[in-house]
């Protein structure tokens, strides 16, 4: 178990750069547009979010887990919009 | 300290998200131009990342310190460049 007080950080943290991410999905999804969006970029960083998510549950960090598995499902959406665009 | 067979996932993971985020830094440096680029949304993430590695700090995560560490200085470049153009 990590410290709870170190997790208020990192859920900050995690807070601050997964909410940075959303109104790329609300655009998308608004403009029913992803033209402007690499499919090959989003699907290296899916794999790498979802590398971070193992590596939160293997050291028990919740502030990792949250963060990543958020983000996991906001760029899962946008492969899935752009797959079928 | 963390299992070091953790810390190889966790800086595939690192290796992978950052390295997403290099063409970005590249584009705007080679364009001169960084039009396209939110002020706003890059100082929250920048706040965010600092934070990231404030708490990889405390639990003692080496890819998380690498990780945002080196995100925090792309993310740097592209908040003085946008404030001095």
């Amino acid at each position: 178990m990590i410290n709870p007080i170190f997790e208020i950080i990192g859920l900050s943290a995690a807070f601050l750069t997964t909410s940075a991410f959303i109104p790329q999905v609300y655009k998308i999804y608004k403009d029913k547009n992803a033209d402007g969006i690499s499919l090959t970029m989003y699907i290296i960083l899916f794999i790498g979010v979802l590398l971070w998510l193992i590596y939160g549950v293997l050291i028990g960090s919740v502030s990792i887990i949250i963060a990543n598995g958020i983000t996991a499902l906001l760029q899962l959406s946008i492969i899935i919009f752009k797959l079928k665009n």
